[in-house]
């Protein structure tokens, strides 16, 4: 198919972006076509190629008052086998339910479009607005993320940029458009662990030790420590064992180690050093041999209710009537570098369901709604 | 090197023996040069190929008295990277500390050469003994072990021959030849133990069933179990995981199910269905979803103190000196499908130290001393 003209503005831009196939750590242009639109809208443009990530920043404004950031991603994850999509995932589609279908209709074309095409009818409708309106736009947010949304907040932070306000376009919303904002995620916090043993023979166990038996009642114990009880904000911290291997493969032979690979999900109320010394003493209790390569992904963020979370919850309020409910629940985000900034960051997309999967797609309708809440809020921060 | 002749007879045939590579199930023609001695010896001989396994029966002496077999294996395990031996592995050889050195030369190609030799001279030095002596010989122990001694006793059980006595020139001695033999073997048992969870996301373990938490209890408890207290004959029964899998490999992703691959060495104090049983009632006092495809290698078997154990005590007491110890331990061998004929079966062979090992060796001189000790056995039992 092609691009109808009578499609929205929204959802030509949403189709035009998911038709270029920006697999991470890849952008295909996608950025070229945001930076097109927005610099006729009047935007000063700062590509950021950093390493191999293509990153921007566009700004719309003057240096006094405050600074009002979207921030997304133009990579998306693989399609996984393409004979399973109901269509080319690459060849976006509105199909016969109304539904944008595509790989990243969901996370975050459809976002990257409704904000764009809400900027640019914030800064022709109020050309004098207040602060600046502001764009941080990655290529790598789906992979390992070293040079992209990070890297470009380090040097935006070395010039002294000040960000007020962030609203990543991450899809939130769980059943409705709107339903859920994440206003913080929990820190993650991941492990290796390895179990020494003495390896031998099952038939002479006395001359082995067996860090499968060694290991097994320190992580039941582990699996089931209470660390936290959370609070207001965040859910309790959550640890999970993600891959134990031990074992040379043949039935006879006592294996000489184990390694178990865990995660922790970690609310505000506990500390990296505080976690990494309650898993060393429980090692210890147990008289274990163990080395452990820690791994911090990202320190929990919280921003409390406040000018940000207030103008996009009576924003959500105005265009869909719904009451919004903040979270910070679920994965980690971009959300985290930007954060680091002292920014008040909210996480408001479409509805995830499908996000990552086959069939990745969202309602086309809801994308236009988006537009809407993005632009009600330029005009109660900015206008 | 050339097999000299001042070498004794039972080292000139050990030689020649390991100089075929015999790797399981291949026989080399092993069998073919024994049999050739047997059969100039006098003894009626029975080639038995079981589908791609040779092996053979032969027996000299009369219908009435003792039947006393000799059993054993021409069959080697792999040699491992041949340049990590300090001789070609096939090419046997005596150095310069008097270890005969080769595949096989401790398992159990030295026995093979020494039963042979003892029964040479016992057969022309006794040639009408009482009752029978046989051989029972496999080139099938070290791989499946289905068409070797297994098939051969079940043939022999069809037209009813008996085996009162039977000596497994297994090397059972553990640093001076005769210092060990064994007389009996504990039983083993298998499993393939699948603990199934629900596959999910660590940012969401409330939609998933992490079958590592599940199971590190049941794994826990299963581990410190206290099976049986063992009795005269056999230490209790031993319990190893040898193997535990579970994860994709990611890190953020709580897998689907925990695979445990685990063994018993048990004991006549505990039955299989015992054991069968106790484990299934751990894994169900723990709530788990689980499937076990058990194995049973062998059950245990037994030879108290009676004819034939006090016959090889005090031949290897008459020869060496040495008060020998019958123990149980160690891992499975043929002796436990000779066993279920009803026959007294002890295994007595060489030093044991480098079996299955790069530069596999034995003392020559203990081949001469077995030799000796199998010959008096005969007399002993036969004469
Ligand atoms: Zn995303
Ligand atoms: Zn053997």
């Amino acid at each position: 198919m092609t691009v109808h003209a009578d499609l929205s503005p929204t959802l030509q831009l949403a189709i035009d972006l998911i038709r270029r196939p920006s697999v991470t750590p890849l952008d295909a242009d996608c950025q070229k076509q945001m930076m097109q639109r927005l610099g006729d809208a009047g935007f000063t443009l700062e590509p950021m190629r950093i390493e191999d990530v293509d990153n921007f920043w566009a700004t719309h404004g003057q240096e006094d008052g405050p600074v009002l950031c979207f921030a997304g991603h133009t990579d998306v994850v693989p399609t996984g086998p393409v004979t399973a999509w109901q269509i080319d995932p690459f060849n976006a589609l509105i199909d016969e339910h109304g539904m944008l279908c595509g790989r990243g209709a969901a996370d975050m074309k459809g976002s990257l479009a409704s904000m764009t095409v809400a900027a640019e009818r914030f800064v022709a409708d109020y050309p004098n607005h207040k602060g600046k309106v502001a764009f941080l736009i990655t290529s790598d947010e789906e992979g390992p993320a070293h040079h992209g949304t990070k890297a470009v907040i380090e040097r935006l932070a070395a010039r002294k940029e000040r960000l007020d306000w962030c609203i990543v376009g991450e899809p939130s919303s769980t059943t409705l458009v709107g339903d859920v904002v994440k206003n913080g995620r929990r820190g993650s916090l991941g492990a290796k662990l390895t179990v020494r043993g003495v390896q031998g023979h099952v038939a002479y166990p006395h001359l082995a030790k067996n860090p499968i038996h060694l290991a097994a009642p320190a992580l039941a114990e582990l699996a089931a420590e209470h660390w936290d009880n959370g609070n207001d904000f965040f859910p309790p911290t959550s640890f999970q064992i993600s891959n134990v291997n031990s074992g040379t493969g043949a039935t006879n032979v006592i294996p000489g180690d184990l390694v178990a690979v865990f995660n922790f999900r970690f609310s505000t109320e506990s500390t990296v050093e505080g976690l990494q010394k309650r898993v060393a003493d429980i090692l210890d209790q147990h008289g274990l041999d163990w080395h452990i390569d820690w791994a911090l992904s990202g320190l929990p963020f919280l921003t409390e209710p406040g000018a940000l979370l207030n103008a996009v919850a009576s924003s959500i309020k105005d265009i869909t009537g719904r009451d919004t409910q903040a979270s910070t629940s679920g994965g980690t985000s971009d959300g985290r570098f930007i954060a680091t900034m002292g920014t008040q960051v909210v996480e408001l997309g479409p509805v995830n369901a499908t996000i990552h999967q086959i069939n990745e797609r969202v309602l086309a309708a809801d994308l236009d709604v988006l537009t809407e809440i993005y632009y009600q809020t330029l005009i109660k921060l900015l206008a």
